[in-house]
């Protein structure tokens, strides 16, 4: 047999039960941006090149898909200019649009795009795929969705406040435990500040960020070899390991970031955030740490991080305030906060710990045989009438063989079965078989309806 | 100013409202898929283009988005293979990956990839966006929604009825009134046959499906154009106008047709189609229509469109029996029947109609001011207590100036307004404003919630 149809690498079906577990998880998500006040936006997958190139560096400009224009593409080029141009002119020539890779630039982009029609403070969530030419491996997708939501144009800590009661409020609802992880980008510039190295903060927070994962000692050796002098490495080391509540690690900041401007307003500003996780109890635990970085480029205050308490698998949810987004664009001055919800890792987790509703309440609830012609027309209506009332049901569309059918049922773990034969028919009655228990009813066929609305 | 940031031509986004519209119309139509038990399927964005091209016709492949393959896409290149490949061939060099053209192919190759896990027959529905490089003009854009239902795997005349009865109950629900038209690709050949013009069975129904649009007189110069011989045109002409039920039509087509096995086939399966519609009634009215052809070259059998009776704008939803759909895969002989809903269609009748429900009932319900950090501490457990009771609340992020709070408060519509103040405080109260009538009432503040709970 000749090799049959595949899936370009790092790319996924969805049958129907990962896409019955997916809603789930999306359902939960978009239901709790909503209570909060969160709206919808979606924006098309394929943007204009310049709207994204630039954005994610030179490593991310490698990796967006690029949309080869269409009609003749090679119109424009002379055979000279096909032949001597580098590949990215080339690649410029020939392809003017591209897919998102994110949903964050594509935001900051229909925000400078609307600014006139958008009362601020703008908060939106957005739940699309986004693509990104990775090399494909275990977990790591090349079309996968993003779960964000972002509040922009307001400054107050009370946004970071929500977004973390988001955070808790679905992670709750999808019973994952989870903890939240919290640290500021200030927080981070005063400490390069106090230890001398104001101008290797991009260099300090890379190292720290692995401190979990390698260790002190490598942590230590990676800032040495970038050139941080012994005094400041030494100078670090008691911060790194700050012990204690996150109010206890603060106090204990003030005095270590004493003297540092940019130090002291992060721990204003942690201070209010924690005051407002305070007024009312959560779910998860928030803690303060230090070493937490998250893409350091992009945060320019609050960093947010949830991770899976009873798997390992590294971050579940992240997200920060940023306060230059739309300046990409030349729209200036506008703060916003927000976060993503990694749903394929929140995928895992709820498998591995088995934590998926048993049923979807969406699957087919009774599964009518299908005897003949006959038999076919007095089951119709009561089908009918079962949808009507909200239940979702089929019968099976071929007078096939009852085994064969009943092969079907099973597949799709239908719970009721409903025998409409002969015998039914000539006393204007159903039989009722329940497929866990094996246990059979006759009903008279009016009373299907009501039979099923209790059961279900 | 320069010239700020823009979308591709033909692309879109979709705003808060939009959005809202658009998913009352997606997730009425998903529930009554579900409702009839088709099982919801996501097939990737990006496929090869091995799986796509010479699938939609040479139109259809100069319409694919094709993506350029990733890294060195011209490192397999000499300068001269460059310059002196044709223009197809250069790009099935430099782009082996595309954009899915609509939702029917993909699932014919995930069918085809999963034939041994899959149980027949296989319900499936699927609402995704498709890509095609066609002009945009009004209306019709380079990336939108299709809204796809089949059942694959079965050939009984039932699936056809079901799918009747999905296109009736989702556009009852949308308060979308509605006509359905049915013909049968069978019927067509048999006339075709029987005016001695099989051969010209193409030409034959491009022409008659344009009958509604351009009148009779220009159908019958296309078709002596097409030569078509004056005979054949004459025969045709008493089957095009015949009058009548579908049982008088099809009675008068049975002598009509007589000598085409083909055509009494056809007869056959629009009597059983017929029968079972008329088992149950449906608030659709459904015709038989000779000249409905709709894409000739893919139905096999039934033929189904639907249009909208209040608004002139073409069919808004169709589809058919396709006898061979995972064939050009290599997997034969397996029978499907299909629909797709045209979302934005259906969305712009029901916005010239006006039947959108005016609340989404997942708005913000209630707003709290913000009248500084003492009052923001009293006001957030009371705004979490709405929320646990499913209730969409919000309140201001900053505690800016009240008319700057109440201009967000209106451009989102909120229907109520709480204002919690000293006053309030001092008496462990709150003070509700009804937005719409302007009331104002003063409650205890542990009433709020079950106030709510009863007034939304």
């Amino acid at each position: 047999m000749a090799k049959g149809p595949g899936l370009p690498r790092g790319t996924r079906d969805f049958g129907p039960s990962e896409m019955i577990r997916r809603n789930f998880i999306f359902n939960t998500i978009r239901s709790v941006f909503r209570l909060y006040g969160y709206q919808p936006l979606e924006t098309p997958a394929i943007e204009n090149l310049s709207t994204l190139m630039g954005k994610y560096g030179e490593e991310g400009d490698r990796l967006l898909f690029k949309i080869l224009n269409s009609g003749n593409f090679r119109s424009k080029l002379s055979d000279e200019k096909l032949i001597n141009l580098s590949l990215p002119e080339l690649s410029a020539m020939i392809a003017e649009k591209g897919l998102r890779y994110d949903l964050t630039v594509p935001f900051a982009r229909f925000v400078v795009q609307h600014r006139n029609d958008i009362t601020f403070p703008f908060k939106r969530y957005q739940i699309q795929p986004v693509w990104r030419a990775d090399k494909p491996q275990k977990g790591r997708y090349r079309e996968f969705y993003q779960c964000d939501v972002d509040v922009i144009g307001d400054e107050s800590i009370f946004n970071e406040y929500e977004l973390i009661r988001i955070i808790d409020d679905v992670f709750s609802r999808l019973s994952v435990r989870s903890s939240i992880v919290l640290n500021n980008r200030r927080l981070l510039n005063g400490i390069a500040e106090i230890i001398g190295e104001k101008d290797k903060i991009g260099v300090i927070t890379v190292a720290i960020d692995k401190l979990e994962k390698t260790g002190i000692e490598a942590v230590n050796s990676e800032l040495a070899a970038k050139g941080l002098s012994t005094k400041a490495i030494e100078g670090l080391q008691p911060i790194l390991f700050l012990e204690g509540s996150a109010e206890v690690k603060l106090n204990k900041l003030v005095k270590i970031l004493e003297g540092s401007d940019e130090g002291m307003a992060g721990i204003k500003e942690m201070r209010t955030l924690f005051d407002y996780l305070e007024s009312d109890a959560l779910n998860s635990e928030c803690v303060l740490d230090l070493t937490l970085a998250r893409g350091l480029d992009y945060y320019t205050g609050t960093i947010i991080e949830a991770k899976a308490l009873d798997v390992e698998i590294g971050s579940i949810c992240g997200g920060g305030r940023y306060d230059d987004l739309t300046g990409i664009f030349g729209m200036e001055g506008v703060s916003g906060v927000g976060i993503s919800f990694g749903a394929d890792r929140i995928y895992d987790v709820m498998l591995q710990l088995d934590l998926f509703p048993k049923h979807s309440g969406q699957d087919t609830q009774v599964f009518f045989i299908n005897f003949g012609e006959k038999e076919e027309k007095y089951s119709i209506p009561l089908l009918n009438s079962l949808r009507k009332a909200g239940i979702t049901a089929e019968l099976f569309p071929s007078a096939l063989k009852i085994k064969k059918q009943m092969t079907y049922a099973n597949s799709r773990n239908i719970p009721w079965v409903i025998i409409a034969g002969e015998n039914e028919i000539r006393g204007d009655s159903i039989t009722v078989k329940d497929m866990i228990s094996g246990q059979q009813h006759m009903l008279n066929k009016d009373e299907l309806t009501d039979f099923f609305r209790e059961k279900i």
